[in-house]
């Protein structure tokens, strides 16, 4: 599973950095949380091809986190996409949508799917699902949780005692969690392998730090958090509903989190390095993002 | 007046190219023609400050030349801008801005002024003009000529001997063609340089080679034309309605233009040096467009 970080300012875009988008691959799913201005030219500088991403997830309808899917779709279907995307957002982001595909001049002939969602499980596959959950920014905003579904591994040593070891029965095992083998009744439960906690990633979109946050965050292996401002605009953040790097740092310590990453940085900040040091002290395994940064989880 | 190049790309931006944006500095008007995703970001690379812009001209609705507005609008009223906003582009280009400006999230407090253009005079100041002029693309297109109003400059010799250096009636003698001075007719003809030629920049938008962007092009002295494609794809620039280098370099030559500037390139080509290369054999002063090229003229 790979994250990569494609826009990494705030509202206003930077020389060196673009407006907020990061990409998740998993397995065969490609996904954008947000897609600010410039986001299908951010992609060139990486090995994501467009054309193989399935779905977009906004987490709220300010212009620097929604204006870039105009373009990619505009784009998508100049290079002949045919399957379907999809697009996840607030109340709203059917509207925008909308606009686009009727526009005349797009030509849409792929299909685009878009949900307005509301906040629990908003995606859901065998193996992963996502979760949308409502934070505290100037207008309905979400964060999202990607959540790997605990994968079931059967004991080898156990299957070879029954004769299973490779057997097509397994399958079956664990879907039903009991079959019959040779006469005997095998239970799921006496040959699978303790569970395995799926892979967990959190991102907050903009928000200050609160409640809701702190409980998505629980125990994720990487935590992704709006970092507009540091300890000298702490009031500000608070007021326009924004991160700001301690407050967020203290809520991945609390809520047990592997590693912390600061994005969406006030171009007031010459070096977001300083916002990275004000999270450590309180949490060790922060980062400051840079676009075309990538995590491997 | 200078021209900066801010996105040469065709349809679909690459690594080292924006979609299709121009600046035009002349005095104290800054303006873009066309604007392309990403262009607010573009500017950042530049000394242009986007808060000085104080019109932007769209040759026609496909997303690349039109989707950067919206950004920049947003940008604009975060930047706490007061001042009015003008847009001028087809049919259609009303319905795009309105969108935004009743997007709820936008806010915007300045007036933005949208003037649906048609062909002939669409902006008149006292020292220059702008003209669209329609063109042959796939969707209803006009280039733009910029045009300097010829600059009247009184012979300080003859001043001198009439006594009226510096005098302020030479305002009203420049006005009115005629004034009374210590008991003499003065007529404006007996006392003026002969006329210099203002200066004209001419853009062609997307088009493939026509009558109309001959005629517009005439004695300019700086030609930008769409050069999506070369010689090896001419049969396709005539199908898709865009320019192709050598027959853009035609109209250059006949229409005794100063210099030819060849932009839009399609991604196709890794080196448009061959481009370049191929408008010379027709007409020496063509140059290949770069991202923040500048050329003042």
């Amino acid at each position: 599973m790979k994250v990569t970080f494609l826009g990494t300012s705030g509202s206003l875009p930077t020389k060196k950095r673009g407006q907020p988008a990061i990409h998740l691959q998993y397995k065969d799913e490609s996904m954008l949380w947000d897609c600010g201005e410039g986001t299908q030219r951010q992609l060139k500088h990486t090995d994501i091809s467009p054309f193989k991403i399935n779905s977009a997830y906004i987490t709220h309808l300010h212009a620097d986190h929604l204006i870039g899917l105009a373009g990619l779709i505009q784009s998508l279907q100049f290079l002949d996409r045919k399957e379907k995307l999809e697009i996840y957002g607030p109340k709203g982001i059917d509207r925008y949508v909308e606009f686009f595909k009727n526009w005349d001049h797009f030509n849409l002939e792929f299909e685009i799917d878009t949900i307005e969602i509301r906040k629990g499980r908003i995606k859901e596959r065998e193996d992963y699902e996502v979760e949308a959950f409502p934070v505290k920014h100037s207008t309905p905003s979400y964060g999202f949780i990607f959540k790997e579904k605990p994968s079931i591994n059967l004991n080898k040593e156990k299957l070879k005692e029954l004769d299973l070891l490779n057997h097509p029965k397994c399958s079956e095992l664990k879907e039903k969690g009991e079959i019959e083998h040779k006469g005997n009744k095998i239970k799921l439960e006496d040959v699978k392998e303790p569970e395995k906690e799926g892979r967990k990633v959190v991102y907050s979109g903009d928000t200050k730090p609160c409640k809701e946050l702190e409980r998505a965050a629980e125990n994720s292996d990487l935590l992704i958090v709006d970092s507009t401002f540091g300890e000298d605009h702490k009031e500000k953040s608070i007021e326009y509903g924004h991160g700001e790097a301690k407050g967020m740092a203290e809520i991945a310590k609390k809520a047990n989190v592997g590693k912390l990453v600061l994005t969406h940085f006030s171009n007031r900040y010459k070096d977001e390095r300083e916002l990275e040091k004000e999270a450590r002290e309180v949490f060790e395994e922060s980062y400051a993002a840079e676009d075309f940064m990538e995590i491997e989880i």
